[in-house]
């Protein structure tokens, strides 16, 4: 497995995958309903941002976002996003993205990596996270409605990165 | 002083609000270098969210926007944001403005309302919050670039509406 920048060959298997996630409405706070351009707009980043994929051979296997959190005077805060593939879960695709962006942003000079909205219910998620650094800054209650858990949390985590010396 | 929906009219004196706070970079996680087209976009709200005009005649003295802080399984928690022109300070404008944000959000049914990025130096905000029933979820250390106080912590504020009986 090999995580590269996102190539426009890339884009059919990455549609799939956001697709995929967004319909089934568990993870993440986007409009289910999300049509293709749209998404393309949302994922898709621009510098100073970058999207990337993880692959074996030509597979797309996953794929993440990274960019400053906020513009202004929180832009020296990252954020990243990440979606793997239904069939390639468990793979340690997550892992490999996650280091990828942390990476990415640490070499960027960002002061960390803050994320804004992570289901509670995701655990998967919340221990991949929590392995890398970070930690929950606070939980907003009932703020995500999960189509079979009802209205779960979506917890703030943040990873301070550590001040160059 | 009145509350009531944004008028074009308003607009002219509703960017010279925007723009002075934006740019004195203190209070919000705004790119400073704003400009008219940019905050009209980002401060006049389309249905189901709302801008509002707190005035005096036909003088605007602060502003507000509201709607929900986000799409598809989020969209049940509100969200808004206040500005208030800095020669009309400390006369009641943000709390005038304020619960009017929370009557429409309760009236609408939202299930609460979150602040996304409170600075924590800017007390005359955090404390008007916690009066109208809202509590820090959590703080991300040093996450705003404040202009003279250095990098100073942002708050997740919410405050979760009495559930309809």
């Amino acid at each position: 497995m090999d995580v590269r920048e996102l190539d426009s060959d890339d884009w059919p298997q990455v549609w799939m995958i956001i697709r995929d996630v967004v319909r089934a409405a568990e993870t993440f706070v986007y409009d289910p309903g999300m049509t293709e351009e749209q998404a393309y707009a949302m994922w898709v980043e621009q510098p100073p941002g970058l999207t990337v994929v993880a692959v074996d051979g030509r597979r797309v296997l996953g794929t993440a976002k990274m960019g400053p959190n906020r513009p202004g005077p929180g832009a020296h805060v990252s954020t990243a996003s990440f979606m793997v593939a239904a069939d390639a879960r468990g793979g340690g695709v997550g892992t490999a993205l996650c280091r990828y962006a942390l990476g990415w942003a640490r070499r960027r000079g960002y002061a960390g990596m803050q994320f804004n909205a992570v289901v509670e219910t995701n655990l998967t998620a919340v221990d991949l996270y929590r392995r890398h650094g970070f930690r929950i800054v606070g939980t907003v209650p009932r703020a995500f409605e999960h189509p079979t858990e009802g209205r779960v949390g979506l917890h703030v985590m943040y990873h301070e990165f550590p001040h160059p010396s």
